[in-house]
């Protein structure tokens, strides 16, 4: 063992570049512990004491950093191999004190079409049933993440949107456990950076992270956000093990996360494993698979503070009559038939699909006690209007779901029924009076285009859908939404080779002055 | 059966005051058929014609009433017996064409604390589970129904809060029909009325109701409306089955109208028979049993149109995944439980149970397909501080459930709750500026002035509730409430005998003209 912690200290860099101290304390084990704080303190300059003890106990300390070897081969400890150990080590820091590496990428968000709404182990998140998922478009709603290594790191730290959150939580703790214990070694000759295996363990890493979209929006913010940190840091870290095993990785995250992986049509299978290893996602179909479809999110003004999808689900999990019965019963038969329904593009059978398990799952969360109620009256309305609209048509235009909020996500068959739906939202929810078109209709504006809404003139034009031609006047709730935000399915996680579009400096490593424009925030 | 008819014919009376012909056609089979019209306009005296026609038909014509007769055994088709027969008709109409004979009833509304929601029989309705209701005090709400008969009444008609409706809906077809098949003779020696059994299936009706509380506004109206029109016809016509037979009339009306016909605690066994005999409503206990309890209404504002929820329990029943295991599953057990929790006056499960199976009934609406929505945010928003409330105290200090629509009843466990309850519900719910507080908290005003409130700068300093205390300022929602009632469990249905509370006129058999205040109306 002790052979092992001096092979380990041979690649060790010293992590700081202002190191002019090095010391070696080698402690009997039956002498008393040392003081290192006040040693620090009172020397300046590299000592090493000899001889060590035999089954002595021996503290490498380093600023900022104490290395405690215990000595259970002292044959071994010949004090040239410390010697040389220690030079080496000053000599790499010296040269290497100075470094910063990292890699930024792109993860979309998704949003699932039948849902995933309880777990089995609350610490693996393991969920009690599969679930299936769109992932949307990065180019409209995604997050982006820079993960940062450097030996002048003194701990992991992580802003979000420009703001430092803790890492201590369990969730992020998971993520990076896992990662770093399937780091391998890597070199970039160019910059002179040759990190271990082994070193990981010890490296700090900084994240940065931005969502272009309201983060805790009910836009799967989470996902997006863990499967973007999961994929960054395994590109960082030159992780080998296949987006699968990454997906699992992501999951331990958020749940929802590991669906986040892959583009297009993706299912979590939820796995048998006790250590959840095989609860992972996997891809049905990519996005070019069904590319007619158009997603547009209705992000819907809300004052309720909601209920996290965290505790929402154990509450649901720990008394919800109907849960069991739906994640038993019911999932599995919409689970083979929504993948049915992927692989054949047949639409109608895919929304009502979709339809009947968004609302199953927030009939659990209403089932659930203290019940939960992530719709509201905006949320009726739109469900009612689509409703009303595929009665009409005789055969489903549009297909709705709703994640733990009130926004709606809406899948229109095609670009031509998506106009339709987008004047008809425009219709019962126009913007607010001197609310600007551009920033009221975000995403693919193509869509606002071909709907033929330019200004809020064309917006008070719009006619009576038809399907209510026979009702009194249809009422317009101005306001009820913020804004709408058209998209598309679409591509998985992507690194941006672009260093400009890191959010950490190259230098420091500490967050850059970010703006939404110069990460191209499509939305505002 | 031409002796049948005979026999039926001697006991008919003459239907009108003003009869000067009585005519007797009996036509050969093999004759035209006769020209009734053409024979009235043009003959002003009693006609009979003979000889009749072997195996003829003979129609016998009153003004306003012909009476087909086809002889099968023409040989007991004798003059003088038809002579006889027509003479003690008149004789009989000269006497008694002039009566109306009436009786009022008042019955409660009920409110279900674990839910019926679910037909297994549309005709009959049959439910798919039990249902446990708390009847209302019908001082506060309730049905006051006049039924009258009369041989001037040429049909049966019906007026529902002063307006006439139609009653040929299955549903008053159905109770119309099991009444009249189970009517006995009466006798009135004063007013010189006597009915035999047979003659109710031939003297039409009149019927006036009038509910002290809006209809369709999702209390119950139609419960309490077919529980006091079964209740009244079956004290009419003398009927002899015991209240619980009457239920299983009543329920053909409306399911939850059989729990009305009793007040308290009352359990609707659904039964087994495929002829529904055996899906009656029965006591479990009476209103004194448990008299501590308290009940507020909160009437929500909504501009929604609701699905009935008539239709809306046959798509449940018909695309609900969830719906079969509540009712085969969880009702069962919740029954038990809240058999248990009302026999021991154990408010904390009373009130769990009431408020989990209120929320999954909503959560089965919603399982729907399409959903049905009957809370809106302000149903939600009372739920939450309820909810909130309920947590705070560390035991449930009151009970929430909601019906076919966004209206909540609150069953808070005794006086001294229900005045903080109502200080609460006014703290977030006040009434809009100007709102005479006499017109806001209707039925028990004592609870209001429990609660100290008298004006509606009273409820201004109404103080924050104390569970709200770690809040930012709480919102305060005007307007979004039209009203609250206060009320308790109450008795069951009872004859109203002073006359002067009928609804209609004892002469004419005619709505007199109702206003609110004429019969007592508590609310407004």
């Amino acid at each position: 063992m002790l052979v092992d912690s001096l092979l380990r200290l041979r690649e060790y860099r010293v992590p700081q570049c202002e190191i002019v101290e090095l010391r070696l304390f080698i402690y009997s084990s039956s002498s008393p512990s040392p003081s290192v704080t006040r040693d620090v303190e009172e020397k300046r300059y590299l000592t090493l004491r000899t001889p060590f003890t035999l089954g002595g106990r021996g503290v490498f300390l380093f600023p900022k950093l104490i290395v405690a070897i215990l000595a259970t081969s002292p044959a071994l400890l010949q004090p040239k191999v410390i010697i040389e150990l220690i030079g080496n080590s000053l000599e790499m820091a010296g040269k290497q004190q100075n470094w910063v590496l990292m890699v930024t990428a792109q993860s979309p968000t998704n949003i699932a079409v039948i849902k995933y709404w309880g777990k089995r182990d609350e610490t693996l998140i393991l969920p009690i049933n599969d679930s299936i998922s769109v992932t949307l478009d990065p180019e409209h709603l995604c997050t982006t993440t820079t993960v940062a290594v450097s030996p002048s790191f003194d701990k992991d730290r992580m802003w979000l949107n420009g703001k430092e959150i803790s890492l201590s939580g369990g969730r992020y703790q998971n993520c990076l456990r896992e990662i770093r214990g399937r780091a391998s070694s890597i070199e970039d000759e160019e910059k002179g950076i040759r990190i271990q295996k082994q070193d990981w363990e010890k490296l700090h890493l900084h994240i940065a992270s931005y969502n272009n979209f309201p983060t805790a929006a009910g836009l799967a913010s989470s996902a997006a956000g863990f499967a973007c940190l999961v994929f960054a840091l395994a590109k960082l870290m030159n992780v080998k093990e296949d987006q699968g095993k990454l997906s699992a990785i992501a999951r331990q995250g958020s749940g929802s996360a590991c669906r986040s992986l892959y583009g297009g049509f993706v299912k979590w299978v939820m796995g048998n494993d006790v250590n959840g290893s095989d609860s992972t996602a996997i891809q049905l179909a990519s996005e070019t698979h069904w590319d007619d479809l158009v997603i547009i999110i209705a992000v819907v003004s809300s004052r309720q503070k909601e209920t996290s999808s965290t505790s929402g689900m154990r509450e649901s999990v720990e008394t919800s009559a109907l849960l069991h019965h739906r994640s038993k019963e019911v999932v599995p038969k919409r689970i083979l038939q929504m993948e049915e329904a992927i692989r054949t593009r047949d639409f109608p059978s895919f929304a009502r699909l979709a339809c009947v398990d968004s609302n199953q799952f927030h009939a659990v969360c209403l089932d659930t006690s203290p019940p939960i109620f992530y719709m509201n009256d905006t949320s009726h309305r739109i469900i009612n209007y689509m409703e009303k609209w595929n009665r009409f048509e005789g055969t489903p235009q549009v297909a709705y779901t709703f994640d733990a909020g009130p926004n709606a996500v809406l899948i229109a068959r095609n670009r031509e029924v998506a106009s339709l739906l987008l004047q008809r939202l425009l219709f019962f929810f126009p913007p607010l009076p001197d609310t600007d078109m551009d920033s009221y209709v975000l995403g693919d504006k193509t869509i606002l285009k071909d709907a033929g809404v330019k200004s809020m003139k064309d917006v008070e034009a719009l006619p009576s859908p038809p399907e209510l031609k026979d009702n009194v006047p249809s009422q317009r709730h101005a306001g009820d939404v913020s804004y709408f935000i058209c998209t598309r399915p679409g591509r998985g996680p992507v690194l941006l080779a672009d260093e400009s579009q890191a959010l950490l400096h190259p230098k420091t490593g500490l967050p850059k002055k970010w703006t939404s424009k110069r990460i191209g925030n499509p939305i505002g």
